[in-house]
């Protein structure tokens, strides 16, 4: 990790902008940031985020270059700086979905210098305000069809992947999208149509104020998520969410019916079995 | 408070424990226990948690009587407790719904020793066990139908109740029952079904275990919940959590038939109104 001089980010949100805080502290690399909004770049360059504003055409100097813009634009964007990049630099994503950018940049010259990574990490805030180098540290990370990655490279990402404290599974891209429709992105889903729910009924909102545990701050988290960020993965990720989506309404259905009727021996066995969540989740 | 000779906490679980903890801190009482499992008493012995164990019909020489059982239960002990007690004694109860047992003891002679409480504190935790004393820390607390209290005995216990760091809002019993499907129990049923929807489809957990970030285990948190607390609560108010679920799920539904039919303006519009919920709760 001593050789690596030179760094881009492109994409200075929450995990662009924590990746390059963790990175700084991890090499002597210097940071060079992107983004399309100008006043991310400001930010991240006066936050000390970033050392220097660049562009895509000058990537060719980066050691590695990190994408972490929204999902949508990765397949494209991951072409254009694979046709830019020096013959021994990683380039990875922090895309939530993988399947389609996989798929994009199959059959580029260059796609053993792709690592298609997914760190599941994350608050629900957002922009280079929200960046801190901890970030990653005790997360997991997944990266897809690793054997399309040459080996050197795969090895360069995940020792950076470690040294940021993240630990690393490998999963079929394909796979890694369906599984994590139901266990991240439905949770955003469900989590959001609670906030929708309560502040419909809710028109005072001192009643949400006042009557708010931490049982409901915690459910109704990531309904702070940002737009930019989820829609895109909504679209990308459609298929899955709408299966998980479907069997959420259906189980929710089913609970609400076991309530009408009085089947309160069912409803009590229900939850005793969903408690196992609590051995799989420590 | 420094009258306060013995305190009776009927019912040893995560809030009846947590009480008996805090109070010890803050008075000098005696601290007896009741409950009908006896593997709590030893437990609440064992721990400390109370000094001795006792029976309804010795809550006479009480100063204050807590009753913190499954709210199915409560209408009923709290008419046997208020038969049983002194005239200057302080009953009352954490239970998650209100207006039954406002409306059990309405015309009890000593509704005035009453106060319908509901503590906004908790954790997915429950049992002895899972006692603190620092639980109500900095947490609401709900007082319903506080013009049917004696307003000594009220007081008493408002000063109870900010001893141990809980700030105390009025409302009806009704009200309270109605505001709380939403903001509370709604987001137990929706937890439950994420957790129960994600297990069915992960049939391996290695899955859940390796792809789960912050955002879903804070969302499938309150899964972990006991069916022996939350049974009740959904008999108890049933027909409010039913009209809020109805709710959700016609929310999940639109949402649902926005991402099939691809109006992710719409999607996204959607979203950053809900972001509003950030400006509610800090």
């Amino acid at each position: 990790m001593n050789k690596i001089k030179n760094i881009t980010v492109i994409g200075l949100g929450l995990l662009g902008g924590s990746l390059a805080l963790a990175l700084k502290e991890k090499t002597e690399a210097k940071i060079y940031g992107i983004d399309s909004n100008p006043e991310h770049l400001d930010t991240a360059l006066s936050l000390g985020i970033i050392d220097e504003i660049t562009t895509l055409s000058e990537i060719k100097k980066s050691d590695i270059v990190i994408i972490a813009i929204p999902v949508n634009h990765i397949p494209d964007v991951a072409g254009e700086v694979l046709d830019n990049i020096d013959e021994n630099t990683l380039v990875f994503d922090v895309g939530s979905t993988k399947h389609k950018i996989c798929k994009t940049i199959k059959k580029h010259p260059k796609r053993g210098n792709y690592v298609a990574a997914h760190p599941i990490a994350g608050t629900e805030f957002s922009g280079p305000e929200a960046a801190f180098s901890n970030l990653f540290q005790g997360e997991k990370n997944i990266v897809c069809d690793a054997n399309k990655t040459n080996p050197e490279i795969l090895n360069l990402a995940l020792s950076l992947f470690t040294s940021i404290g993240m630990k690393t599974d490998f999963m079929e891209s394909k796979d890694h999208d369906k599984h994590i429709a139901y266990v991240s992105h439905l949770s955003h889903v469900s989590s959001f149509m609670l906030g929708k729910t309560v502040m419909e009924i809710e028109k005072d909102e001192r009643n949400i104020f006042n009557m708010a545990g931490s049982g409901f701050e915690s459910t109704v988290r990531l309904a702070k998520s940002s737009p930019d960020t989820w829609t895109p993965i909504f679209i990308e990720n459609k298929k899955s969410i709408l299966k998980s989506l479907k069997e959420y309404i259906r189980n929710l259905q089913e609970f609400k019916h076991l309530i009408e009727t009085d089947r309160y021996d069912k409803v009590f066995n229900t939850m005793k079995e969903i408690n196992h969540i609590k051995y799989i989740l420590k």
